[in-house]
């Protein structure tokens, strides 16, 4: 048996932050960014007002800051909220392999203890960077069997991530780390049942409480396993019907899983990425308006028929993972933001009678970053456009002027009175940063 | 598929307290009274130390009690610590069907609960009942498959009863009681292999905590699924190979599970309890001296040899998962409590010489409750016992006697200024008490 548990604590005790190549440390700062931008946007939704409500009278004295609330809450306490609040608009980074969305449980997690420890950008970014690679390690061993069973990626991998990060900034030993491990190990949780709910983003936030407390656990004197991952009765026997310990073993840091990093351009289910790229470069090309459009004929990968598949969501966050109220509204607005997601604009009877005029079609020859979109018109124009990979895959990675403006975008939507430029700015030079309150305290 | 989230919630949240027989009421009192005893007696132990000193920081204002350690602190923080304190000692009950602890994590959640509310003795008393039924039920419906995979069953299935118990103390309708079974399902966690560890009691502390945050959650308007449990991505395919969820809706008091629950004359594995019952008997009819004993062979089921085949242990931890340990100690002192597996008897050089000489043998033929016990002296004599059912099993359980006198001695183990008598004679009589608040102050 590879003990994993040990190779993966005695990774996070000696990595230097000179070990990280220069272009991992600005994925890193890239993915913060985004990260930020998601929880000052996501701050002022009611996960978040219900999250605070009910945390607040649970909370140890302050010492850290829920992001654009001007709130302040124990450690583990942020690390929850801030889970929550920048999960809930669905617009945070994925790791395309694994589907995990990584940076949610590591920075919620580590930024509120950097935040109460005073730590420097970065003593914040390694950590981060690590924890990150923790996370991601541990789900290519076990992926795709994990998830096929029903398990929230993020949530079960995330939990030790946020152990991995919270470790390294509490400046735990090799001995320390395995027990934290072990401790976030044996917490991971999350079922894939519940995504259709709040519940999705209360897992995201246990991820980064548990985690944290993992590492506090083990620096307190708890003791655990340290063979937690590998063990005959441990983590991958329990969670996956198949792990590859070699994948984290032979490979942390080789290369860094951050290379693989992935951010979003529009807030809801990645599959139907495709669809929209495709909508609004027709909407743009051919000046459509939704009242002359007869129907909308997409040709898609069988995942975004599966996993997408809605014509009639309940609400706005049901609306996300709905790909026919994404096509509607993309056609309807020409923009697939934030605001397109939201109650009144599911219940709008111009997006349902448009919602109810598309037409999916699955095909096997179709990649999951590609679709093919046919508008037709009430007079018979058939406006027809391919598209071979989505913004955001890995073929069409998001720009850093696309990140900074999807960061000015949130700010906006969150009502954030903060400085985007001088955020965004600092964010680019974290490095220097000396003390990380200043990002925990932003919005 | 069988509806089970919802007819558990229907069951919590309808079941009357004069549908339970007074037998099962009275199961009920002999369980609260031997957790008492547990809380009380662990609850100066190194990890309640360790807990108290990482969580102090981190809670809210106190409104429940840290059972005789004077430390008032909030409700989730105090089934935590008050979950890791009852199953230190690893004296608690036990569901020999499912291997379930059941008490420790729902009398902890519920308890805290019940405090902070200053609810009556038959409040408590029902939720308590309901719980054990929630979680002992869920256990029923996907064992033994879920805990051969490597689950802490207690912690996993620990929840869920948490969740069910503070539910139905807090009121909640049938809708959000089954937002609090998803909240709790998806937040279902624990891995056996830490099982040596503090992990351990760590784990059930976060199954009572966890469980009350899912009903607090719910109540605070959370959503989640209303079929975690059943769904195709739910607990059931998680967790386990195998599910039957007609042993839950079909059986839901019918009988209620407390009636076969089973309580530990000596804390340590269960497995082993026969062994001692020969032991004890052995050294009583036949005055037997350590110094005089050659060997000792013990013919036992195989799992004894599998959990607990261990001639040398680490610590008084590790102590009570060893066969050898505990027949060496019970034929040297003439006792088996929670004196006997202390670092200083673990480390005690006649005990240790004495384990050296006990032979293990594994017999297929004999049951779990089972045991012969042959003890050879250095003249040659042998003097040997079968005992067909170990006291605390099902054909032989502890009568109500047996449990004050287990709660008497604990109180002493656990330094405690309570009276023990005037306890009991409370708990006897739990049904009548105003405020349960009486029982969390003791200690």
């Amino acid at each position: 048996v590879i003990a994993a548990t040990t190779a993966l604590a005695q990774f996070i005790v000696s990595a230097r932050p000179q070990d990280v190549p220069a272009a991992m440390r600005h994925e890193a700062r890239r993915a913060l960014l985004n990260w930020l931008g998601c929880a000052i946007g996501g701050a002022h939704t009611p996960a978040v007002d219900l999250a605070l409500d009910a945390m607040r009278e649970f909370s140890g004295p302050p010492s850290a800051t829920v992001i654009n609330r001007g709130v302040r809450l124990d450690v583990p306490n942020t690390a929850l909220v801030n889970g929550i609040g920048s999960s809930t608009l669905d617009f945070d980074d994925t790791h395309l392999r694994t589907v995990i969305h990584p940076t949610v449980p590591v920075a919620s997690a580590a930024l509120a203890l950097a935040e109460q420890r005073s730590a420097s950008g970065a003593e914040l970014m390694h950590a981060f960077i690590l924890g990150v690679e923790a996370e991601c390690k541990v789900g290519n061993a076990i992926s795709p069997e994990h998830y096929d069973a029903g398990w929230h990626v993020t949530s079960t991998c995330g939990v030790i991530g946020a152990a991995a990060a919270c470790s390294r900034l509490l400046g735990l030993d090799a001995r320390q780390t395995a027990f934290a491990i072990g401790m976030a190990a044996s917490q991971a949780s999350g079922l894939s049942d519940i995504l259709g709910s709040m519940t999705r983003m209360v897992n995201m936030g246990h991820a980064a409480r548990n985690g944290f407390l993992a590492a506090w656990y083990a620096a307190r004197g708890f003791t655990s396993s340290d063979r937690a991952l590998e063990a005959p009765r441990g983590f991958a026997n329990a969670f996956t019907t198949h792990a590859d310990w070699s994948r984290l073993v032979d490979h942390l840091g080789a290369p860094w899983e951050l290379a693989a990093n992935a951010y979003k351009p529009y807030p809801c289910g990645i599959v139907v990425h495709p669809v929209l790229d495709g909508c609004l470069q027709l909407r743009a090309a051919h000046g459509l308006r939704a009242e002359t459009i007869d129907r909308v004929e997409l040709l898609v990968n069988p995942l975004v028929i599966r996993i997408m598949g809605n014509p009639a969501p309940a609400d706005g966050l049901r609306s996300k993972v709905s790909a026919e109220h994404c096509t509607a509204v993309a056609l309807m607005t020409g923009a697939a933001g934030v605001e397109a997601f939201t109650d009144a604009m599911v219940h709008d009877p111009a997006v349902a009678a448009l919602r109810a005029r598309v037409v999916l079609q699955a095909c096997t020859g179709v990649s999951a970053d590609a679709a093919t979109v046919v508008v037709v018109l009430q007079d018979g124009t058939r406006h027809e456009t391919h598209v071979a990979h989505a913004r955001g895959s890995t073929e069409l990675p998001l720009s850093d002027r696309d990140l900074e403006d999807k960061f000015r975008a949130l700010l906006r939507w969150g009502r954030s009175g903060a400085d985007a430029d001088a955020l965004i700015a600092t964010i680019w030079r974290l490095d220097e940063l000396a003390d990380v309150g200043v990002l925990a305290r932003a919005g």
